[in-house]
């Protein structure tokens, strides 16, 4: 098959997240490049070998990740050696760039390191200046990129190595590019509705949407004799879809809701804080993943208990007698509150239940208000979420985040 | 293979989260039973194809996630009848069940559902009352076993069907039970070397280290003939190696760093509040994530300009100018002033240069301070994280927690 396959060697993403496998992917997609399925594997010596033997047979490329100190990097090398046909030898490019990564972090390199520069014969060292080296071994079938999981050096080692590699590997005969584009604040139903005349559509350019993490993504892939055919027809596809789509529509690929919101407050030199109860600081959190959000996010609060709504943010213990933490009433008063004691033009304010207890008939869990004030004028939405806790928090932060990239977009 | 693949098929947990996957994984794992791989495939025909082909070839059992309605059923079901060379007839039983299904929702069947009813010649459904149905397939090397994707039915489904059968699938002659002893503070080579005794060892307990987000788990994995001393055995590799880790070891399994610090504050009836600035939020993000918190942790700051420190905590602006914000001086000062702003025995606080931007020749990208006030002692300790910038987040709070535990313990 001309598509990738995302390979994480470890006991751990097997259970749990497989961030850096998922970064991968998403970073491959966002490329515009084919990738069909994304596989965790125990480090174990017989499914480990299983899985790349198949892999070899089955996709054009395979990505895989593994510590490279650890066992799982020997399992990888072992098996890609007895998969083509080669032994390990001493690749010293790279045993000097693992001893340079050593140095650059005062830290000693234990003997056992020298056995990551053991590569099959015929692999490509990939150094990088910010970390653990990679490598690429190329199969009569197959190229096999074999990164660390770590996420230090990943970024560097997608940007300057794999992204161009994969262009060459997959790019193929046919010009396939994918585009995504993002939606909040929209049901999947309301997006396919308004898509009808393209969904499903098998032509030139596939549409399709996805429900993503309290998102709806809609995919535009289209494919044709020539990437410049293929660009036109992305062109105009996502020009068509955005036009039904309107401010529904936030970013396109490997923009996010707080790097999009971000942007709009440094476009209007406006600056922010947030006051935050039930979501205990995942606000901040993202806003402040974005690089530069020092320039507009000036301050925040985490006001878990009313005493802490009453001293940082002057909410009226008569209004928490009358109305609950859990109101409009006190989400609207949060917001004013932190504008005033941070100075700042925008106030964003989230109040509700998280779960899994808290909740009463009137207000179930998932019962969220959001308080906005945007230059004096400050106004409170509520929300009933479905999911367990952490899901609560996620979109209330989503809707937030929402409310205030419509408010400064409509004030223009 | 005697062992389980998890497969989901979907676009979205190719990108993003594989929820229902990973939780059929974990509920095999915590059974004893060995489950080698898990995989997310795009909803697309020739790769679904390509990779039941493999596991079919690989695997004694294939748990598969689609959604029985949408097209990622459809195609499973298409697939799954070319590979095993049977044709798709309409299951009577099956049929009834999916009627029933919608009338309990009081919604209308639409058309296209009665195709879910079209399974392999020889298929079993695996019917429950709380929601959707599943179904079995047996071909001549593996069990494969079709889940519906969404949540509803999924843990009845488990419990009532799966549970069973993959004990008869993969259980064998022999019992398989799995621990992960969790570490934090130290590094894998410190804890590779004090249990060197023990690494690698293929006997009766196998025990080996994985580095997982900053953190070191120990995973033991006894193999006996019988249950009874597979506890047993793994029982006496977890004393041994909880012996040598001592209080590097925080927790078991599915414990978390917050979740623990949690309980040691509710234990000892403290409250804890917190100053967070290069981390944004993810402190206090990851302390509400645990249910309950809101008895130990009272309120939060996030302060990221020079201005909120002074304002909210009292930084006396002489100190930001002697020391600079990024300071062993000012993250002690911090957590001082969190402590007396809160009314808190427990304050921790974190300042540093999460990057990209923001560094200098003495105080480098990844320089974080830790300030941490325990019943009025104080004291703050310098970081040096390698990564970007969300991984530094990440490592900050790490130690901020780990920190905030030990001394928690220390107090006793």
């Amino acid at each position: 098959m001309i598509a990738a396959l995302v390979l994480t060697v470890g006991a751990a993403p097997l259970v749990g997240a497989d961030r850096a496998g998922g970064r991968v992917a998403v970073t491959l997609i966002a490329a515009g490049l084919p990738v069909a399925s994304r596989q965790a594997v125990d480090e174990d010596e017989a499914a480990v070998e299983a899985a790349l033997r198949h892999a070899l047979d089955a996709y054009a490329l395979v990505v895989v990740l593994a510590g490279a100190g650890g066992a799982a990097g020997e399992l990888v090398r072992r098996a890609l050696a007895r998969l083509s046909g080669t032994r390990l030898v001493l690749n010293e490019r790279l045993l000097t760039a693992i001893e340079a990564a050593f140095r650059k972090r005062d830290r000693p390199m234990p003997r056992r390191a020298e056995r990551q520069a053991l590569l099959p014969q015929g692999a490509t060292p990939w150094i990088v200046p910010s970390g653990e080296p990679a490598w690429l071994l190329e199969t009569a079938t197959a190229g096999v990129a074999v990164l660390p999981a770590g996420e230090a050096a990943l970024g560097e080692l997608l940007e300057r190595h794999l992204l161009p590699y994969a262009h060459g590997r997959l790019g193929g005969k046919e010009a396939v590019l994918v585009r995504t584009l993002r939606t909040v604040g929209v049901t999947a139903a309301e997006v396919e509705e308004r898509l009808a005349s393209f969904l499903p559509r098998d032509g030139e350019a596939a549409v399709t949407c996805l429900p993503v993490d309290d998102e709806v993504w809609v995919r535009i892939r289209a494919r044709e004799a020539t990437p410049a055919l293929a660009r036109e027809t992305l062109a105009r596809a996502d020009a068509e879809i955005a036009l039904r789509l309107g401010a529904d529509c936030y970013g396109r690929d490997a923009d996010t809701l707080e790097g999009v919101v971000g942007g709009l407050l440094l476009d209007r030199r406006l600056t922010l804080a947030i006051a935050e109860s039930c979501t205990g600081g995942l606000l901040g959190h993202r806003i402040t993943n974005v690089p530069g959000s020092s320039a507009y996010f000036e301050q925040g609060v985490l006001v878990y208990s009313n005493r802490a709504k009453q001293a940082l943010l002057g909410v009226p213990e008569s209004l928490l007698r009358a109305h609950g933490a859990v109101s409009a009433q006190c989400a609207e008063a949060m917001a004013r509150g932190i504008c005033a004691a941070a100075g700042t033009p925008c106030g964003l304010a989230i109040t509700g239940i998280a779960g899994p207890g808290g909740g009463s008939p009137g207000k179930p869990v998932g019962t969220v208000f959001v308080g906005l004030s945007v230059a004096g004028e400050t106004g409170a939405r509520r929300f009933r979420f479905a999911g367990d806790r952490e899901s609560v928090k996620w979109q209330s932060t989503q809707m937030a985040l929402d409310l205030l990239r419509r408010a400064v977009l409509e004030r223009a």
